[in-house]
């Protein structure tokens, strides 16, 4: 059995276009678990269907999958040989103005919730607007809502105040679940150290990611990538670094322009946006194995590979998820 | 007939729970012209319903109000004795996260929304925040597209940033429907001298408010209020001041819990908002000669009354409204 074969492999994000085949990429990768996007700029009743959706993908495939509640889940999911699937927001779009949606949506299985996307919303700051105010008084609302129903608080496009903001706020810890740190590649999307330390002082968790634009694109190598994570844990710990793939599987080219352009500005057709290219030796979730073998060729050990590639993110979804048995049902 | 009677008076803002008798008020107080809130918290689809009621209210009552779209109405109005509503947004919830619902709203017949209320939202920060980030991107595209369709942009209760932005980023002047300025009465809601100033420096009016948490509540009096008027005229000039009364009539006590806190954060019962008490002379829309009597004992010229109690509404309304006919149709 390879060491890749005996990790729990939790991948702390990827928003793909989910079907069987997908699915069955991560199986094929060796991944227990996801962090599954299910909303982006979507509203509440948009997002209800969304999680039907799932719903009805769980219910059809429950060799495969199961939509997972809590930490331990991921444990099952390794002994059963499936995937538990987490359902994420990368956005507080589905929560509108109301801050009772926290709790509905975590009834309805909603794990993890990054509290803006890109651009300024209810809550805070976007990491690709010029300004950011910091934390509404709403927001703080809804962060102290999460606390209270056991939703993880993700950060990852997030402006730099909002961030620092939430970390100060939340009582429990957050999470940048797919972010690289600045010095690594220079992008609003990425963050400086003066969030990733009060982040992981918190207890929090900061997903490598491998999406092109935030890692350098398709000329990435597995050794400057893996470098990276091992000097990550150098800096932070090995208790405070995860991955977070950011796999964006199954789409067509018309849902990056979604993501990039929402209903907010017109998209233009002369200058459409397109996916970007992977690298080679990691196009998806089929190549996770390949990121074990590169930890460990830059000189992790395997106690601290098997932190960083699902150990740490189970800690962490376990010890935020895990509140009383009243918000445990889905 | 009294120098009120021959005035066109138009009132910049009133939040009121409109029925006939309501309306029945303005017109006994003389007000030929109205910016009526269809809308504060609501998102598109309860707008949608807010201004089907408008839609059946003028139907049922031809003989007392039309729905208005250009500055023009308002001489028709005077000229049947009948009250132009100018259907208006106190927030840009109603156009959610989508740039396409401004040319919407327009064409069913909104002419006045205001860019934020009391809280951060998509476009900019709010007066009630800590901090305001300015206009954000989508903030931006949101003010080039009620540019063009005619729409007059409102900054009573946005943040002081957000403000300043958005006067600099408007080709067409814009308004602030019913704040006062800051010396008057110190409150986030009122506005300082940086704001007002290059507000009208662009053409825009202000329009001097009488809600009692704004002017000083039931024991403003009509000599204050109206030297306060005077002394505006003075500093910025008679074409750049008007009223806009923030009347609330017909409204139960839990209204004024949903303006204060809508859904956003908990309304603790122990402590829920109540409707603040109003000066004696004036308590709604039929108090309106009193302040005609009020500006004329404080010393100005009657030419100057008619443009502060009407004139300069019915001018900002005109040159932002009345753009090409494509857009004029309700």
């Amino acid at each position: 059995m390879t060491l890749h074969e005996q990790l729990t492999v939790v991948d702390g994000l990827q928003i793909s276009n989910w079907t069987r085949p997908v699915l069955e990429e991560l199986r094929a990768g060796g991944v227990t678990a996801v962090n599954a996007t299910c909303a982006v700029w979507e509203n509440a009743a948009d997002t209800l269907r969304s999680i039907g959706q799932w719903l009805e993908l769980a219910n059809r495939n429950p060799d495969l999958l199961f939509l997972a509640t809590n930490g331990s889940d991921i444990d099952t999911a390794k002994r059963q040989k499936k995937i538990a699937v987490f359902l994420g927001f990368q956005n507080s779009s589905p929560f509108e103005d109301d801050y009772r949606n926290v709790e509905l949506f975590h009834r309805l299985g909603v794990r993890v919730a990054q509290l803006t996307y890109n651009n300024q919303n209810l809550l805070g700051g976007g990491c690709f607007e010029t300004n950011d105010a910091g934390l509404t008084r709403y927001g703080r609302v809804v962060v102290e809502e999460m606390n209270r129903v056991g939703m993880l608080i993700d950060l990852s496009h997030v402006g730099y105040r909002t961030s620092r903001d939430a970390i100060a706020a939340s009582c429990r810890p957050v999470a940048i679940t797919h972010s690289n740190p600045l010095w690594f590649f220079d992008t609003p999307r990425n963050k400086p150290h003066d969030v990733i330390q009060p982040l992981v002082d918190r207890g929090g968790v900061i997903g490598c990611c491998l999406y092109p634009t935030v890692s350098g694109g398709e000329h990435l190598t597995v050794e400057s990538f893996c470098t990276m994570v091992s000097r990550m844990v150098d800096l932070y710990g090995p208790d405070s670094i995860g991955i977070g793939s950011d796999c964006t599987r199954g789409w067509d080219q018309e849902f990056v322009g979604w993501l990039r352009n929402g209903r907010w500005q017109p998209t233009d057709p002369a200058h459409a946006p397109t996916w970007p290219n992977w690298p080679k030796w990691f196009t998806g979730p089929h190549d996770f194995p390949r990121l074990t073998d590169g930890l460990s060729a830059s000189g992790l050990s395997d106690d601290c590979i098997a932190a960083v590639m699902g150990g740490n993110w189970s800690r962490l979804f376990t010890s935020v998820m895990d509140t009383t048995r009243e918000h445990q049902n889905v």
